[in-house]
């Protein structure tokens, strides 16, 4: 690489119309004229990716299983050179709607999956299939979740011995919930601004910066491939170690990053990750890695030494996975579209279970996609360990969803009772269900704990089950919502 | 060792009576020939690790000192092989009741203490005396504890307006407590099970997979040296990093890992520790680490560069350890026995101390063996700091011993005024004392709070004394037990 | 290096009257002789950095970026030599209250700002001028938080039905609030002591050990250089990396490394720092490393590969910071001293706001430096973000301040309605403001989660602005607050 780069920024600077001889597009080359002292750390940063080192062709050449792009024909253009800042930011310009002029180019400021899809189709395709890139919508546009969304990031005041909650405004909304689901990305102007090399003029983009994993872009695409492939390094590894994953993955609502860290496979990360092959593809089990950090069982192409396929690489990141876990009131099979907010419970609600837990099943996948789904992790979790000992830890976990879901069908009668006894407002009077203490105590025993508990289960973290945020939770929770409603109830009398 | 391997698995492959000639037993290398291929991912662990490198006999060679075998005498076949699969699988076949035939062998799934005993005796006969390999029994026959975990595990229901409680089933306990604490793993009969080698039989475990530092085995022993020493690489340097001891010690009852990362020593071990010569046996301070992990602290041989000792290699963990901290109402000495469940109070409960506090001295370390274990922890203190470093540092963690138990009967006064006033039932209702929202509070207040505290005084992280789960949980729980108590009496009368 | 000490060990141990002449003074060689073999781990870890290995007069001819010293003129006698115990421990002898005779040697304990000034005279300039170096007072001579601490740190004890608060002895202070904020560190006496070379004679130090960053130290300076710059290696890369700061910024009151660590910067740190160069000075944005650490945005001087300076190197950690986020009731701007003590707001009360929100200019630095300040910040994003992207950031982040002052006025209209009405005691009482349960929910509310909130917006931790202890608990805490209110002016009726 050094070679390469060390050589083209020469040749570029004594024959600037030969850059591309050494790959870097012409169009590139102009970019980091003035690029590389407007804005050095990510020249700087795209200098050591894959993307400045290798042509389309090049990529191409490499055998099927060490392919790193799956286009079947290169697009006009673009074999010869390396992928640099023109290569994805002067892509598609007619569907960008933030393109703007600038230098004598069509520039635009957010790439998108239809971008990327340019040398990367297929995980495009499988990304659309993808919960994730409906993420916006699914948490924006679902009115039950909407609600819960007004109710948490809405200023709470008070006056006159009462609460009322403003509605949150765009801003807050962006840099909390949208962070990871995503915002809609929008022009909403052009402003000029004095540079360094005159006044030029960008657009003013609302929703902006977001690279959240359903965000919704300028060319009406959904996600962003950067919220894993981080910018401008698109490092692969990056995408594999579980820090990643962690940006959105870590709080108490889904603490699948923290579980994992104190799993045995987090901890032989921490331990011997320094001496793996994070580069590797495929990723060879044993060989390249020895314990699986998120992307291992969740989306890379992992092979055996023999070459055999012990899962094939998917972008839609529930293919290996039979329950929904987290974010909703009970775990449930996963939903057949990756768009839930299609779905309608016999209450009304846009939920995939009644209030009380039974499943809408017309929306989800049976349990022969779930047993397909389950095959195909296992396959992953074989590689290492014996029959048995798989068995041992599926059974233990579908007893857990079994178990938390029944946990929180109390939580659930509890917060009935406080509706029908009149002491607190909910369905019936059209009130929400996500603005009283004691509805923020059944939240938070679903959202919470019982997620905790599950994912604790899945991923062996035991004190996520127990004392972190688990079962000791759900059931102190149990214990005072009752308190509140027998103190409440004896205030209504 | 790539060489060696590379050899071996010529060899092997051309003459496979011969492997035994490069140190695999030929019962290892019938393993092998299957189980290269159908689970790769432990073979390829495996063959990294010391013990597909090292002969017995090249262990036993090593100076005293650098030994990582405490054997006297090489065992009979075993000192020319490398310990391969057959060495610890085809080990004491007929004590495990697990063994069952398996392609000519008799094999069985559960490694156990005594399997390694066979090369490491003075590990395990120290491990014998850890409180440790009691985790099971001291936590499951306890009767006290044994109903915390009932009350903690067992989902809470909720019917005509009243709570109860279901025994938690085996599977959950499996997977929560007794995770870290141990399961017993027992035989529960045999399935046969087609396999690409065509149908095999093998025994069904009970409380199996699990990894807990007190597992029962199918041998009667008790353990888990692969909790610390993980599978199947066995690298000393996983054992060494504080990693490994945050799979059972970083929940709010037990928060050492945490405290640990923000200390001093942590963010040495995590800015530095990538420097550190973490393999090395013996290990010396200084040079090949420069600020202790929780091993060097509480089990690893230290020495200094002239060679001398700072401490032995232990793997009772509290000979270096005047106090027991956690786990329980009150700090208190250490008890004489790691069986703590032959423990009893004068009220007749299973508890090193009454609920008031007073020790119960019979069962617990003396003065004196509490300043022989302060002198030999304080031996490593010293091989950094200055000795009036290390004075003021006890005094404050022996201070706060006595303030936080002195808090514990704060929180002890108010449960049991509940339990006077009639608010809660308790001990005189024959009751569980863990069941009522004022008893889990008080619970809290111990288990995490008070902990919190010692180990952050204990190991210098500041805020887990604090903010952080410490004394400003304290004084708020007093406050919020007390008002409970207040409005409980109020609606009782 | 390592020949350096090589020979120069060998030197001494030849020649000791020679050690001069490889770089290590007489006086450190001294002290090694007796001290390599007493405390081997500091020896050793003094002997990796860049102090043993570097002599003054070799540090200063370094080009002005690339030196790590300040000072303008080689104090007598120290150009030549390396920076050993001597040259620290023995500094300004008359002014150390804890200066004792030691083999012959006027040797002093505690190594204080004062001395680090010897060679690096602007750092500590500038670090007077930080609100850290007053740490000590700023928390313990501030009545307001003096109050705090009391009802934090002392012992809530319950007694006839009744709670109260025990002081807190020095102990206790010493190891929670103070461990960060700084102990005076007194000279209490002498005490002859038995050692390996016969009795000896070392002062007793009260408030020890500490390293607090705004210690009060025996030559009546303020501050511990070692606080960040970890004893005795004194790696640059050990104050540039994330871990230093989380020794005292990681728990709810102050999260900013939890924020960091599931920010995008953090996980590439985590992901791909490994690869970076730590040591260099000066820092080279995208050459150096690919996304900021703590130090990077708040301390370091950074340039570009081009030479450029994208910031100065600044001690007084605000210099980029325009708004005061944490450790105070309501967000402000920064004040304009490093002494808070100074400041009283209308009401008579040592804070920069009213106690409903109102900043007292006065005290607080003007628009124009926050701007300013502001500004010096945004240079270091612009090092890799475009201009519409940092706008974007900034513009939620003060969105945020405003909206967390906004509920943070909530909960003190709740707090003032519990005074008003009789069922908490307040200000008009005299009584303290944090020791009654809806007191402690008050400071939660903006200790941890408006905090939280604001580290959240300002690093891009989204879910610590949500369900992390983020907007998602202020609500509830609203809620919660009026409950408590509600239920106890029901019983005082």
């Amino acid at each position: 690489m050094t070679t390469r780069r060390v050589v083209a920024t020469l040749i570029a600077l004594m024959w600037p119309c030969c850059a591309l001889a050494a790959g870097i597009s012409s169009a590139t080359s102009d970019c980091l004229e003035c690029h590389r002292s407007t804005t050095p750390g990510a020249v700087a940063d795209w200098e050591r990716s894959r993307h400045a080192q290798v042509t389309l062709k090049e990529a191409m050449a490499r055998p099927s299983r060490e392919r790193r792009v799956s286009l079947s024909q290169t697009p006009k253009g673009l074999a010869d050179v390396v992928i640099g800042c023109a290569e994805c930011h002067n892509q598609n310009p007619r569907k960008h709607q933030d393109t703007f002029e600038h230098e004598g180019y069509k520039v635009h400021v957010v790439v998108t999956p239809k971008d990327c899809a340019t040398c990367h189709p297929t995980e495009v395709k499988q990304y659309i299939q993808n919960l994730m890139s409906h993420a916006h919508g699914n948490l924006n546009k679902n009115p039950v979740y909407h609600d819960l969304m007004e109710f948490t990031n809405g200023v709470a005041t008070y006056e006159d011995m009462k609460i009322s909650y403003k509605k949150p405004d765009a801003q807050t909304s962006a840099e909390s919930c949208n962070y990871c689901h995503g915002t809609k990305v929008e022009v909403k102007g052009t402003k000029a601004r004095d540079t360094e090399f005159g006044e030029m003029a960008f657009p003013i983009l609302g929703g902006w910066p977001n690279q959240g994993v359903g965000r919704i872009n300028p060319d009406e695409s959904m996600g962003s491939c950067t919220a894993c492939h981080t910018r401008h390094q698109f490092s692969i590894q990056m995408a594999r170690k579980p820090y990643t994953c962690a940006e959105c993955h870590q709080g108490p609502d889904v603490p699948a990053y923290k579980v994992y860290m104190v799993s045995k496979h987090g901890n032989i990360f921490s331990s011997l990750g320094g001496q793996w092959n994070v580069e590797a593809v495929p990723w060879t089990v044993g060989k390249d890695f020895t314990a699986p950090t998120c992307a291992a069982c969740h989306a890379s192409l992992i092979v055996t030494e023999d070459g055999n396929v012990v899962a094939e690489r998917t972008h839609r990141m529930n293919d290996r996975l039979p329950w929904r876990l987290f974010g909703l009131i009970y775990a449930h099979p996963h939903s057949k579209s990756p768009d839930t907010t299609i779905i309608k419970n016999k209450a009304g609600l846009a939920l995939p279970t009644e209030l009380t837990g039974e499943p809408m099943a017309t929306y989800l996948i049976d349990a022969q996609e779930q047993g397909k789904r389950r095959k195909t992790m296992e396959k992953v979790c074989l590689a290492c360990h014996h029959d048995g000992w798989v068995a041992g830890q599926w059974s233990r976990f579908e007893n857990t969803i079994k178990t938390t879901n029944e946990s929180t069908v109390a939580a659930t009668k509890l917060i009935m009772a406080a509706w029908d006894t009149g002491v607190a407002k909910g369905l019936a009077e059209d009130d929400s269900i996500f603005n009283e203490a004691i509805e923020k105590k059944w939240v938070e025993h679903w959202l919470f704990f019982a997620n905790s508990t599950r994912f604790s289960s899945a991923m062996a973290g035991a004190d996520y089950g127990v004392f972190a945020n688990g079962r000791w939770y759900m059931n102190k929770n149990i214990q005072e919502m009752a308190d509140w409603l027998e103190f409440k109830r004896k205030k209504t009398k």
